[in-house]
């Protein structure tokens, strides 16, 4: 549950929050619901309405909520003020003790979950939140390994979460390493994995995208399970004007796609996920069209930026007519 | 009525929807009553509250409304998003059925509406709700003719409006054939009368005024009792930004307009309406002064970007201050 | 009292209206409360609730309001509506028989206020509201000369504010001669005190900072009490787009700062307050170190830009952030 | 202008106020223009947007505004917090120095504004504003007077208002003494003019219609040209609930009308005026049949009392069902 | 769709609309999808964002939306007013021309929605809107005959929708005919099919249940299919204060539940939907205590009254624990 | 912080959401500042903004901060939805974890706080949070009955707080013991200390004052330094009426206080904390008019529950009006 601030209010100017639901995983499923993937969510919410309601929601997108297991205190939820121009957006996480944080290994079943199952994704989020999730998470990705299906991560690096005694560095190799597909930003190669770009400063708004191909090739060295490694590339020129684009390696070359300058932003949480919803989604249509993958998943992330939320509402449809070229905005009657 | 969502929020995110209203010639009538002319407006409005407030916003704006009969079932009704950057704005008609779609000629008592009226405007929008609302409007400018008020149309081209049966190239021609002055965007020579400039690309963000000499002239030649022909110029960069201008030919020289960068849209339906009516209120003014007439229509359209809904709520000062160069935008107290 | 028309929307268009606190004085205490100075607030106001709202705002920001008087007929009122783009910010001033225009010298016990007191800062609002609020105004600088209390000014020079018979020009060098810290925008030493740059155009949207040197430098001539004079430099690009930077003149260099491209305002009202806390605070914490204050004045108004309401609400450490060059806006989490 | 926090928020719970016009001349005219009646309003309101939009308003109801003169400093604004049982409802007044304020007589060309006039209706708030106020209203009903106009009062005392130096009592009666019928409520006769009824309780929540004969009698007694008394009679059981219903009394006969219940008041500021606007409207329509006239205004101020706003927005086919008897609220479909 | 002004506004009043999902047979699905039944809603949507929000919605709350074809030009609206004390609400519809309109017979394929189908509900709503939609509900009706499938509907008569050419008495009696179980409330049996209590004025605020016996006994005279009949009950004693209770019938016995007094209304729309959805669930669950199941219905739709929406958002629990008679409104921690 | 629905919108129909602060303690602390008292606050809070918040408005309404300290995870949440008529408020705990639970005795510097203090408040939702916080303020407890600080409690049970492993019956004896005064509400001392009234059914709406001469009684000889014990009463009728009233018990005498008829609740969390300011109030200043200052609690908390929030607006002036009988809410102007 995330609340934020309406407008550009800092926290504290205003009486009045705005919830809605998001988290890594749940945005990635809500991205391929709505590109038309069936795609289920798996995770331990408590009994109350709190979490009712964003079943509900995760439903009425299509998303399959069956394999979500009730129980724990409570629903994990973020403060979210949103920044403008050189004032940076503020998140202040209250995830301890979330009903996630007391996920188990052996509470899933994961045989009955993974039935017919092409594709298994996870983030780096999963196993920062506490030692049982990341015991989970690993027993199902083992699980998955096993039975064929492709599993992919999104890094996902995030300081403030990894507060249970292990550092990521510590636990992340041996998940990332049954991977198939790891997906980063500029940044958590180096937080997470501690592989770092040469010659980047990520707070000069500019990003060179060819700085990533080392970085691609140390992780396949690393994890040689790993078939693509793909890298988001956010340059900051401020809280309000991003530029966005991506690269993808496939072991062999680096593919580029073209750069967006998001001007306007409505809303940049949710942007990597977006991402990974579009490049799953890609993978599976354009098979072994890579360029085509990449450039629908930035696209698509591209068109995140503009919708409020952490959920990316946008059709296929609307992405392609991206792709192809048409950024000009012009009324749609 | 218009409803749209707040802020940039797409249908189905918000159960709250801002209702205003608006319409073509309701615009136009606006505009001009705020510029200080008098200004009727004529419809057909159903017998229910939702009319009623519309009809007492426009009376409060100073449009007289006595014209305005009472009748049919229900009042039309467009759903807008708002589209930011790369995302679209999306316009939902639901004009079906509409009282005014139930318009037929000989409804009207034209002899009395045009007592003492010295301009006559319509836009493309009405010959296309329906064939009785096509006749009910050429049954008006032929009258208007015969008095020698001056007539003006918008060409306004809405593809998704022409359901009756009948094309707009079918519809149109004999309708603007009998006007004195007519105004189009960019696009909608192309569209509603199959008049197209050379080499422009709408999406591409970049219009040449020079490009629309020609088509100008072709107007011209199509409908000689035409005098003026005003083409408004939209560069869409962005949602978010957009460049603005105009051109007008008056069958010797073509006279272009100072070219304004909204960075920064606020609501950029209506803009073409708030055109027209600066347009008008120019050509009233400024009479043979026609540079200053389109850079008035020009300035005044300029600012309808910066105001929400569809009116244009400027004053004539307003107006001119921008005209004569002041964009800085400083606090006026 | 501030009440705003929410968004964009202009006065008349929404029937909401947002009330927040502020005003010149009230702002300079805000922002060096947040910053973690001890400052008081010196002021009459109305025995009623809308006051009783304003002071428990400034109580719970940290602010002293023990010195507040109770008494007079009415808060004075500021109407805002925001402009986009071209369409400029509008104020209408409701502050005609406030209370605060019955101050009247001999009210306030100064000797007990200036208990402990190192720094008294006033601004040009205040004798421009009335008579016996300028006279109060003097009696309290010359009380603080006397005391060796460091004594600024922010000139802030609102032509609709004079309205008692006298003018600026006037009754503003008497008082402006016992100060030790000018502060003026780009405009307010030639509205208030004749004494003007040469070469500029305020709605060029450009500002050349050296301009200022001589505007600083016949300051010093007029006023030798003084012994810094800093010129806040706005380019008003559009109503969302400024620049936004300042100069400071200590008798014998011109220390210029960096110059920010706010390009996305929020809220530009304040702005100048803002500065002025900024700038006590650096003065008061980097002691010699001009450049540094100048430059945390800056970046501090800066942010203001970003935030809603008259205060800013920002803390020190936001500040040096954006000091230290990150303007990247990039989420803080 | 009426600035209230929603709901019953208590002022300074509050950052947003909700902004309706009102006052209890206007709301008189407004109730008659729904009726279907010709009326005009006639005052001094500034030149600024914020009275602008006030006119627009009375415009939008059908009210005529051609007789409101611009002029003055500012526009008269009440503060309201809307109370709940026990806690009853404030008002704060912030009218001193409105323009209405620095009305005189000679300002108004009543000769113009009286042409085809049937009925002039003034209150005690007028001459309780300024004495200028109080001068420049005397005038009209003089002429009023000698045009042959009906002239009403509702005398409608104000404690708080009278503020110039001269009380309700030294003023009023010369004014009243021109009226043709008198308006008040069950406190006003006693207050501006000392004549009380007996034996009764304001705050006892319980209002007896006979003890208004004699209070009645006394006032045709002291103003001999007065036919029709009038007291509406409101019983506060507490803020929400309250019982309505009001006297007429000829010099020969006490009319009552049917006490209702309102036991969820909307808004009950503004009541008294709907029930004069209903008076007018039932004298004119209803000529001698006074029961009918009388129950039309109990039952249209009934209906006031469930409509935001001080205007009463009742058609006369809505009153004219409740006075039929039927008040059950089923939804009309 | 359902449009409505917030709090009491009257229309016109807001510019703000909230805009919620609803409709007679929606509701009374998604009343039993809250209590825990498998439900599928049946209809015809038409291709855009606003239909695509609605069955967002109903799959959120677990109805099946599988069956629902898409198509036509619009979705039907309706405006509702929310009345107050003797103001009633005030419904507007908009539904002319709505896709749901333009069902036919033959278009839905009934074996396959009615596999594994035990009950089929359907309201009088349905034959009112257009002759094909009765066409079609008549259709499913007797394939649901065939089937053994038990079929219910609500007469729910509403005088405005019935436009078409065809009035209840005609078109209802054969489909009611082939029903198992009819509700109707206290008005409908009369207008929709002729057969009146006696002795009662709806507008009273007092009904008595026993004069339904007749009501209930002649209409199983007329339909001898029909195993239940069962009369919803309100006493309108206002607008925001009505009583609420409903008997049933079964050949034998008049079953009387409690009346509840609902002193505060939210919101009374989909009080007849939630009776039905209570009563379903009812009949199903406490299988042949009919008292037990008349009891559930009154207090799901008692409950009903207090959330603002056509939806009863409600659990069994709710209901259960006010049947069992714990109305005090404690605060549940 | 509490995160209420608005209006009567149940948990997952409003995405947003109203946040106040509040809380036992806090509460009457609030009430004491707005009568004027002198009053610090005592407790444990996060470093982050929303805490921040918190304090701010603490320090506005005139509540000492300074002895809040800062450290702990998360600050304590409940959300909460607003019943209606029959469907009961319902409230959602999330305080699990929060930085008060982490509270432990020896944190704070009990001597410098106590300094000049003359009464101790603590409510039984302490030491129901943690054993840390229960173990700290029988510390604090303790070090007030030592220093001869008055002691008093609300017993305040809430069942589902209490889950570190051990019960109120167990904790609370020994606290309780040490007090000198002793609020509970009609089912505190059962639940809390097992004294239960006899033939009373909290659900029934209706409530015996005198039954709690007993329960008094009791408690006073199991708690035999307790001076005065001081009942709320509450009548539910429905939830949006009670009643409410109290009674207080000095060893010799039960004082009965009026009964209020709150019909129409505005928002009822808080009442008791509301009640027990008023109490402490009426005790420092009315000093052995015990029936006073028991009227004064009744009347001030009876006014609580018209106003929104958690905290008791009023003033002194405002509860003693109501305390002299004046229950009439009629508009104070």
């Amino acid at each position: 549950m995330r609340l934020a601030t309406p407008g550009y209010l800092r926290i504290g100017q205003s009486n009045s929050l705005v919830a809605t639901y998001g988290g890594g995983e749940a945005n990635v499923a809500v991205s391929l619901a709505n590109f038309g993937n069936q795609v289920g969510f798996v995770t331990l919410l408590p009994n109350n309405e709190i979490a009712e309601a964003a079943i509900r929601e995760l439903k009425g997108m299509g998303v399959d909520t069956n394999a979500i297991l009730r129980g724990g205190e409570r629903m994990g939820i973020y403060f979210l003020e949103t920044g403008a121009v050189s004032r940076p957006s503020k998140v202040i996480y209250d995830r301890a003790y979330s009903a996630f944080s007391e996920v188990r290994s052996g509470m899933f079943d994961w045989d009955a979950i993974f039935e017919d199952v092409e594709w298994f994704h996870w983030t780096g989020i999963t196993p920062a939140i506490s030692k049982g999730a990341a015991e989970a998470c690993l027993e199902a990705i083992k699980i998955a390994n096993k039975k064929g299906i492709t599993v992919s991560t999104d890094l996902n690096y995030r300081n403030s979460l990894w507060r249970y005694g292990q550092t990521a560095q510590e636990v992340m190799p041996e998940m990332v390493s049954a991977c198939d597909v790891i997906l980063g930003n500029e940044e958590d190669a180096t937080m997470a994995l501690g592989i770092a770009p040469e010659g980047i400063d990520f707070h000069s708004g500019k990003i060179s995208p060819t700085a990533y191909l080392s970085v691609s090739q140390q992780l396949m060295r690393k994890f040689p399970r790993c078939k693509l490694v793909i890298t988001t590339l956010r340059g900051s020129v401020n809280a309000n004007h991003n530029s966005w684009t991506g690269v993808l390696y496939d072991g062999k070359q680096l593919f580029e796609a073209p750069t967006y300058q998001i001007t306007n932003i409505v809303d940049r949480v949710g942007g990597g996920d977006s991402f990974m919803g579009g490049l799953i989604y890609g993978l599976l249509s354009y098979k072994t069209d890579l360029q085509c993958a990449l450039n629908f998943a930035v696209a698509a992330s591209c068109l995140k930026h503009t919708i409020y939320g952490d959920y990316n509402r946008v059709s296929v449809d609307e992405v392609e007519k991206l792709m192809k070229g048409d950024a000009s905005g012009r009324v749609v009657r």
